[in-house]
């Protein structure tokens, strides 16, 4: 039950909600059901009758219960979250060069354009009603006032140094042996993988990536003319060591990219113990590793997963992260803790934009410094996990029969798997003529697959605009099946 | 004349220095020769005498013109500018591998770092007194503060939609055919360098550049495994369409990357007809052309010189400028005006850094929009020409004989050759033991070139410490042609 907050009145109601949930999951409570009486559970939680009505109607406007009028409240019908997903069998084949920019092109002009604002579950950004608009805006535009010479005058190359220490700092914390001036600022996460990834390897090589994986590892891996191995993604236990052993066995990998934890899109997440074994063989190997860490701070679980880089005794791990998940997506400030490619990634800096944006990186230096960050992340996390919730409840009640869905432990999305009849490239382009948009499954892997698998952002606060985008989206995909 | 505000009484006599200075350079005052006395030149040029003196006082601190007890002003003995730097015969040599890395990054750590601080002539970046500080601070506060949804979430990738119109306005202003829609934000004009360069090569391909240039287009050559033709640069006038067409036809040759206003670093102009033949060769060969455009607005001349692309008609001049030698370095804010290169352009950034950060480009543009930016540069090209015409001057009398110095119309450097036995590498690491920054020349070519040249940039004002600082590498440099 972390991420709830327990004790605050305001809040209570929350708990009791919970509680309902995992009796519903648990079994304790079924299908069609009756829910206890209002002063029952007022008695059995020691909370205030009002508090758990408060619960009951929440939940009966998300669509998990209903009530009947004379009789109380009921579980709804089939209103449990849809089954989970299944690994896929996942044969590996031969390196292949990517090309998928065509398709993931017109995929991102939609996602990031106007024609999806509606109902937008294509990119992945926290909604702006959960980013601290006002409490960052502030302290930006003080430091700046504050401070002109530094916000107008070149940022080192490795970056703010007030930001480094900062970096330095949590990455400690999260239990990375990390030196004071290790962290290197970049513009962005994906400019830290661009980074890292043109440090590690030539025009030609093989690069081993997890299968689905992020769609701009693709474009990056195609824009650097780089070969693909994939090794399957495996929602409920990430990357096995196994096969990422055979790989290595098999085929002249020269370096790996991957999310450990909360992959997207299958938010999947690979167990600390895995880690170690990978960044075991990887080292027999002397194989560099740039591991994507953007979606970690996003976790569910009470402790913050760990990382590749912590197993890292050789330097050959490049952990990448940023603040654009998490707090202000437009300032581009991201980092790397580039092990021994240092000097490397600081060339490649040099040569590709010298610097990161001052204003914005002392912005976020002075935030974490006045150590505001746990707490947005506390409310972030909650919210999020509030807002899958809402959205697997919701995909439940409008997608046909025979769709599955992840559960993940953390990050920003849902991965799901329709009928085999579904196209979700066609479901992509109907969805986008009713302004809803959505990620289709073919653009995250190089293979063909994952053609009938759709993943879906929750970072927007659940209202009932969503609510009709699912319903839509879901009857879309109905009428797929009857095709 | 252009640079010198006429009419204000508290200009008045840098007017009458500027006379004092054309007399000179006409010959119309020799060596050693009596200046007028102050009573007659005031009555000539209807000025006041206190206005005379002030300009002679001034002149005579910067040791242009000495006072004699009871005999009045003259002009001092070698007084003139140094000789202006002579066209090195530059034989063209094969395409050749960039690898200079290791040298420039010497360099570049020391003119970034801290043990140059004391007298910065090795990064070239106006200082801080000439730039907006306080203006553009609190136009940035202010509009983060109103609208910290456009500041927090992400730009668009092509860039701020106000910032794009702003540029399209002024590169129209500036005779180069734009439509509304054109440019492309790019993080600071090496980002914009960067990928115009990637969009029109690829690793291995050969690229003509002029010699000397930017030690950075070689770092990122090197960085892109690409390989340099280069064509010997003027600095009375720039690249030769006759050199430049002869390359063509004797190599293989993808793509070239050149600046046609203010080469750094010998500050060289081509001329516009030059440039319209340049743009005709490449045309009728499709061969795409990389233009940095980011010494222009430092113009001393009257009008703004003209570009490449103002004569391309068929989409292949990648136009690449930003703000940072003129506003504001740290923003990291730049454009380019990418022809038919657009959605390469637009593709590589998505897989760089996604867009460009969003405080920076709001600030920019809303500083344009309220029309501050001309009255900016008037300011900063006064300031900078001044500093040059102080620069010039010490260098004359404080460095050996046989040293020649450019004398250029616009930019901020001064490009030195020194006598033959002077190796400016050597020059450089026994400047830094005084914590003097300066660039060697070997750092501009791929070949063994400018081994006795030296790059000193003028952006910081004329103080003391410059003139102790000038005072002192004069003194190494004549040690080192004795030695």
């Amino acid at each position: 039950m972390q991420g709830t907050t327990m004790g605050t009145d305001s809040y209570r109601y929350q708990t009791v909600e919970k509680h309902i949930m995992i009796m519903m999951e648990n079994g304790a409570l079924q299908l069609g059901e009756k829910l206890p009486s209002l002063r029952k559970l007022s008695t059995n939680l020691g909370v205030s009758i009002s508090t758990v009505n408060q619960a009951y109607v929440e939940l009966e406007r998300k669509g998990v219960i209903e009530s009947r009028p004379r009789s109380g409240f009921f579980v709804r019908q089939r209103a449990v979250r849809l089954p989970r997903t299944e690994t896929s069998p996942t044969p590996m084949e031969a390196p292949r060069p990517v090309t998928r920019i065509g398709l993931i092109q017109t995929v991102l002009e939609s996602v990031g354009g106007t024609d999806t604002n509606a109902v937008p579950m294509g990119v992945i950004a926290p909604g702006k009603d959960l980013l601290p608009l006002k409490e960052l805006s502030k302290i930006t535009a003080t430091m700046i006032k504050n401070d002109p010479e530094r916000a107008l005058g070149y940022a080192p190359i490795p970056g703010d140094e007030a930001l480094i220490r900062q970096i330095a700092f949590r990455s400690m914390e999260y239990g990375i042996p990390t030196k004071p001036d290790d962290p290197v600022i970049t513009a962005g996460c994906m400019e830290a993988l661009y980074l890292g990834l043109r440090s590690v390897s030539r025009r030609g090589d093989t690069v081993l990536i997890q299968s689905p994986t992020y769609y701009c590892f693709l474009q990056l891996l195609e824009s650097l003319g780089l070969r693909a191995i994939e090794v399957p993604s495996d929602p409920d236990g990430g990357v096995s060591p196994g096969d990422l052993i055979h790989a290595l066995n098999t085929f002249d990998i020269s370096a790996c990219i991957l999310a450990p934890n909360f992959n997207n899109p299958d938010s999947s997440l690979t167990p600390d113990e895995a880690k170690r074994e990978i960044v075991q063989a990887l080292a027999e190997r002397n194989i560099p590793l740039v591991e994507d860490d953007v979606s970690t701070d996003l976790h569910f679980t009470p402790k913050r997963p760990g990382t590749f880089k912590q197993f890292d005794e050789k330097g050959l791990v490049l952990l990448c992260s940023s603040f654009s998940k998490t707090l202000a997506p437009g300032y581009r400030v991201g980092w790397m803790l580039p092990g021994r490619f240092r000097q490397k990634v600081l060339a490649i800096k040099a040569t590709t934009n010298v610097s990161t944006s001052a204003p914005a990186q002392m912005a976020i230096a002075e935030y974490l410094r006045q150590g505001r960050m746990e707490r947005h992340l506390k409310r972030l996390r909650n919210a999020t996990e509030k807002q899958m919730d809402n959205m697997q409840l919701h995909l439940e009640r409008y997608f046909p029969g025979g769709t599955r869905v992840t559960h993940p432990k953390g990050g920003a999305v849902l991965w799901l798997e329709l009928p085999k009849q579904v196209d979700s490239v066609e479901l992509f382009f109907r969805a986008r003529e009713k302004s809803i948009g959505i990620a289709p499954g073919a653009i995250f892997s190089t293979q063909d697959k994952f053609t009938n698998y759709i993943r879906l952002s929750c970072g927007s606060p659940w209202n009932e605009n969503l609510r009709r985008g699912i319903e839509e989206l879901g009857s879309i995909a109905a009428s797929m099946v009857q095709e």
